[in-house]
């Protein structure tokens, strides 16, 4: 009997592209994940559907782009009846499981509306995005949220507060000791109050081994996502990774003063938020980006775990592992903290995934410069369980082809990503209103076109302008280009799967099939005699 | 105490704009609702947002374009979870109740997926898209499909057969009393074989009565949905009606032989349908256009009747009526049969509001050019029972201002209709694919510019071709006017209200108070300094 297939998904919060060592980072060490590239496949051109973690996580859970799921920023509800991954893979009996953050907001006000209860099962999967959840921990855990069984965990480490999460594990020793407030960029040099071992990524990646060790016993098929919240923010690693890295390790910025001499409205605003002030300034990206990789570092480790653990289940044989992250993180590129915008270094995500099967052993250890997008996973896994895509749902298409062989011929040819800024103080500095801050990102490979509601667009060329110094959407010789990706961005727009509800089947075979006339419905036919021969037809057609 | 208001949504199927006397019909009669008229005001620039029963009828029922509620044809349900103006009312405390026709087809996929059984009370207003059901009839009850009570009642009146909605309601009478098949054009000038008091249109005028009388007793505020499935064919009309009218009162054909010569071919494809080729000829204009009169003079004798009705019940003074279609009819004209275009003779309405407040005194008996769209009717009755219009769901507008002064200046400058051809043999024709046969129109009052997924725009000049006989998407020198409805078109494709969980007030608050720094997460404060600053100044904005 052929065992059963399994996805493990793996997801890393604010990774950029570039901070890999397989993916081109020449102090970062990541052993383990470059040994994982080496067995799968390593995607170059990958990108979110919106570079912040709320509405790219719904367009990797719906498989949907940011305009037909609706949840723009984190916390905005994904509506009820937003079909899910784990609504297509419940119904080819495959578990779908979280093991840490989503970013899911439930729709009460819908599921009240709809008389489902929350703590019923179909409301948990409702509240909880298509997953059921082995244990959810978004990550940030301020006091006065609700707490996550982390704390308890810490707790029963001997780690007592009133906020275990932010008071140990989060928060920077000083040399003598004493706390030092994790949230601050000035703190990120100093060592997180726990070990290793209690600190988040090693605690979730056990969680995830306790899962597949409990799942044995069930026998279902599983795509387990494992979420971990590193290396976001609060930057803050533990030993031996906080010290793992210093300054001289630290890649070049990427940044021009080019950029800040009459940038574009939408940039210009960004560039002056808070954090994009801090990081840009040496002092911050010092304190910073060691630990940023040595929490990379610490990943890569768990990864090394992680692998060992399926290979003596045997697991690897079976099991589809993909690696990858929510979007990226400026760290002072570009003048600018955090993510918001589609350079390189925000929507470009690493994707490595390993498929099993013999069919892929062809690609293993490839790179696809195919463009990809977040919502290409949902399909990929329908696809590696074997069930039907449901093409009118879903917005992204399966990579499987990719994976075992040359890049089908009718590939996409430009990538989208979206942004929406109301809930910024952006939109205040702009002064915009709430239902116009919209950012729309065409990129066809070359040339990334980014549509801005209400302003003039943005335009870089990747080819001759890697960094994406020169922002040419004023350039009066690129119109043609900038037409050409308009009316890309245009067909997409006006071409949403908006109707869930009717599959394409359904549709082919109306009119293929004279449904109409069959069920009765005979519109504008004259008489008897060609109703007649309209039957007739019909009759002919049958017995074909 | 103030009378609780009502509103009374009187919808008929297939009337096209020009076939009352009050909007300029020569011969055809309509006293009762050319008195409305009067009292009220007519919109003269009323369009639906898509030319055909189902589509449309779910963007009057939800307010919000077919690209947001999804349903692009009959028979496609409604996703579970779209907010309908049900929904809306209910949280207002006013019953949504129909009488006659929605055409809504229930998700039962998704009510299943979401545990909604569809026989309890939710899955009632699901099913039903948001009305309580005191009597729905589509309409349309070939044999095989479930009956509607209609049938029982003509039992009861002696109509006896499988089928008497077809065999007695929507059959002609030859001279001798037999049968002749009603959905045939050549039977449309035979009476039908019920007298008018026990067809369709005066049964569900004592239906709606009957809802009104028992309302009374309930005392909650009603929004009613009287929804005529006439003048839709099957087009056989009973005595007196079929012999009203006679080919002299037929106004000329609107055609040109010039749109036949190189059509576009989404139109080509369209004048080719057997419909509109049938609809084309004389013969069948002679035969189905007086009764398609008849149809609307008896549907204006029961306008008559409820009027009277509502006045003798004192019911005038607090019932908003409106007077509506869900689109029109070719009837031949532009060489076409039923709707499918966005010819003024398929998708402009007539609509008739009859606001009884004082502020409404003044607009009486006036006409507005201003550009209405179907969608705007769900936001205009929550406005008028005095609830607050969710802009965030809501993609129409309140008439309320229109109605009650002159129209404010923001008002909107174009508008949108769209199509989706896909169930059509138009389709195979084209050899399009599924997704892509798609049909917008934007109208800016002048010149209306149809987006063909695939082909050329089609553009008509209103001002000097009224008749739409001449086709310049193809013109050179109309390429201005093209770009810039297009740019209106792309920017309205960008902005769907797809953030339905979201309301612009939370938005609002959200960077106006600095919620995110006040909820404990820091992003990219730098020391211990810079945040006490940014508290300090949460503090004191708090206290002005």
């Amino acid at each position: 009997m052929a065992r059963a297939k399994n996805v493990l998904w793996i997801m890393c919060d604010q990774l950029r592209y570039d901070y890999l060592g397989c993916t081109g980072h020449p102090t970062l060490k990541t052993p383990n994940i470059d040994a994982m590239a080496k067995r799968g496949v390593l995607f170059s051109k990958a990108y979110v559907q919106s570079p912040i973690c709320g509405p790219s996580r719904m367009s990797f859970y719906t498989g949907r782009y940011m305009r037909s799921h609706g949840s723009h920023w984190n916390g905005w509800p994904l509506r009820v009846g937003e079909p899910t991954l784990g609504d297509h893979l419940k119904k080819i009996g495959v578990r779908n499981v979280l093991v840490g953050k989503t970013h899911m907001a439930p729709d009460l006000e819908g599921m009240k509306a709809l008389g489902i209860p929350p703590e019923s099962m179909i409301g948990v999967h409702v509240a909880e995005c298509g997953f059921e959840p082995y244990e959810r921990d978004d990550g940030l855990h301020p006091t006065g949220r609700p707490r996550p069984k982390y704390d308890e965990y810490l707790r029963s480490q001997g780690f007592e507060a009133t906020n275990p999460w932010e008071h140990w594990a989060n928060s920077g020793a000083a040399d003598d000791g004493s706390l030092q407030n994790g949230w601050l960029l000035v703190h990120a040099d100093k060592a997180a109050r726990v070990p290793d071992e209690h600190s988040e990524t090693p605690y979730m990646t056990r969680r995830a081994m306790d899962f597949i060790t409990e799942a044995e016993t069930d026998g279902r098929p599983w795509c387990l996502h494992l979420s971990y919240i590193k290396p976001h923010w609060p930057y803050i690693a533990p030993e031996p990774y906080a010290s793992m890295y210093s300054t001289s390790d630290i890649i070049p910025v990427i940044r021009s003063e080019r950029e800040r001499s009459s940038p574009h409205p939408v940039f210009g605003a960004y560039m002056d938020m808070r954090y994009s002030r801090n990081m840009a300034r040496d002092e911050a990206r010092e304190k910073v980006i060691p630990t940023y990789m040595g929490l990379i570092t610490q990943i890569d480790d768990q990864m090394g775990v992680l692998m060992q653990f399926l290979e003596e289940r045997g697991l690897l044989d079976t099991t589809m592992i993909v690696f990858t992250s929510d979007h990226g993180d400026y760290l002072g590129d570009h003048w600018m903290g955090e993510k918001d915008l589609f350079h390189e270094q925000s929507a470009k995500i690493p994707l490595i995934i390993i498929d099993p099967t013999r069919e892929a052993d062809a690609t293993r250890g490839t790179r696809s410069d195919a463009l990809v997008e977040g919502i290409d996973l949902a399909p990929t896994f329908v696809d590696y369980f074997g069930g039907k895509v449901p093409g009118h749902i879903l917005e992204g298409r399966s990579l499987l082809p990719l994976l075992r062989g040359p890049t089908p011929s009718d590939w996409r040819k430009v990538a989208f990503s979206e942004y929406d800024y109301a809930m910024q103080d952006v939109r205040l500095k702009l002064n915009q209103p709430i239902e116009r801050c919209r950012l729309f990102m065409v990129f066809d490979g070359r040339w990334k076109y980014i549509h801005a509601s209400g302003f003039r667009p943005m335009l870089y060329d990747l080819e001759t302008d890697p960094e994406e110094y020169v922002d040419r959407g004023d350039d009066p010789e690129c119109a043609g280009i900038i037409a050409r990706l308009q009316a890309e961005l245009f067909d997409w727009a006006l071409h949403p799967n908006d109707h869930i509800t009717t599959p394409r089947e359904k549709i082919a075979a109306y009119a293929d099939n004279q449904l109409q006339v069959r069920g009765g419905v005979l519109i504008g036919i004259w008489d008897e005699k060609e109703l007649a021969a309209i039957k007739d037809g019909i009759a002919q057609r049958a017995k074909m």
